[in-house]
């Protein structure tokens, strides 16, 4: 095996023991020592590929993401119009919540560590940042195309994803309240519609 | 004084002083003995009249909601129509976000321990409970007269408490990322726009 490849599968044996490690005694109760120790690798080994726990939660938390992202271009490439690809994006976020599950002990304990650190908390913007670039580009696609009111982008988008954070911070603070896949489809599709150009049209639209 | 009015002076004191202790040093650095000698009553007052700190933190909590909830049932009660009232009482939320500013560290120490207490969770989700109650009644009434379509109000209501959660939740996050006042303006009238009929009648509806 090459040595980057070698390199790859400890980082991936580091990512895989972490996530064990937080999953069964939490965030904070899990560190680097015992992190490598299941990961069978040396500290020298975790500083290598991590600066940080928190670099590492964050790793985690970018790999999570990644297979959202390529499902949502999916769904973006393959609808005709921007309420369509919105709709089939909406319809992922099922999985968003499944994947979520259980891991808000694990989130609450890294934000609170890293709302002491300024460097982190930006670091954990920045997924945040994409999805509100991802959906303005895509509110400005509708408003062009005239499936959508001439409204802001960045404040639909905006729109958007707080009703996205608020649907999965509730699904995460009282998972067994309510069927939340159900109500999230409901409501992004009453915000969505709240931005079609209304009445929506029969036929295609002339302009 | 009353011996009841002297009841309320200490609890009231308690509790400013665990709000001023919560915010200078957090909630977890913050223990029930100093709470006590800030406040200047001893354990046993204090366990007078709090079963425990999350008891306090909840009561905390009930006391800032208590002035909302005020302001809210005004806003409904001087509306016309529910559309008209929705939006006087978004415009309330300005208000909420100058209130929670700050509070983010506080609420994330308290409910990364509230997650491991069934009965401390379950009274958390009271307040939150009433919201949905308020916004499904209102909900119920927009059908009934005829400016909202005719929505589940249940769905209706967690679509407006979701996207307010997620809203308030960035704005501690990221409190400077943006105007989080006229982002949430803008996100609510969106989702209430999904819920009105639609086109939105020029005169007043006659059914």
């Amino acid at each position: 095996m090459a040595a980057q490849a070698r390199s790859q599968e400890t980082r991936s044996h580091i990512l895989q023991a972490a996530q064990a490690g937080f999953a069964e005694q939490g965030y904070d109760a899990t560190g680097v020592a015992e992190i490598c120790a299941r990961a069978g690798v040396s500290k020298g080994a975790f500083y290598h590929h991590f600066a940080s726990k928190q670099a590492l939660f964050l790793a985690l938390l970018d790999e999570w993401l990644t297979g959202l992202d390529e499902q949502l271009v999916s769904q973006r490439v393959m609808a005709t119009t921007v309420p369509e690809g919105l709709r089939s994006m909406f319809g992922l976020l099922r999985l968003v919540f499944a994947e979520a599950s259980g891991k808000l002990p694990m989130f609450l304990e890294f934000w609170r560590q890293a709302a002491h650190d300024p460097v982190v908390w930006q670091a954990s913007m920045v997924p945040y940042q994409r999805y509100q670039a991802l959906f303005a580009d895509l509110i400005e696609a509708g408003v062009a195309e005239g499936t959508l009111r001439p409204i802001d982008p960045q404040m639909g988008a905006q729109a958007v994803i707080s009703l996205i954070v608020g649907l999965l911070f509730q699904s995460l603070l009282d998972p067994t309240g309510t069927d939340w896949g159900q109500v999230a489809e409901h409501s992004l599709l009453f915000l969505m519609t709240g931005m079609l150009h209304a009445p929506p049209p029969a036929a295609p639209p002339t302009n």
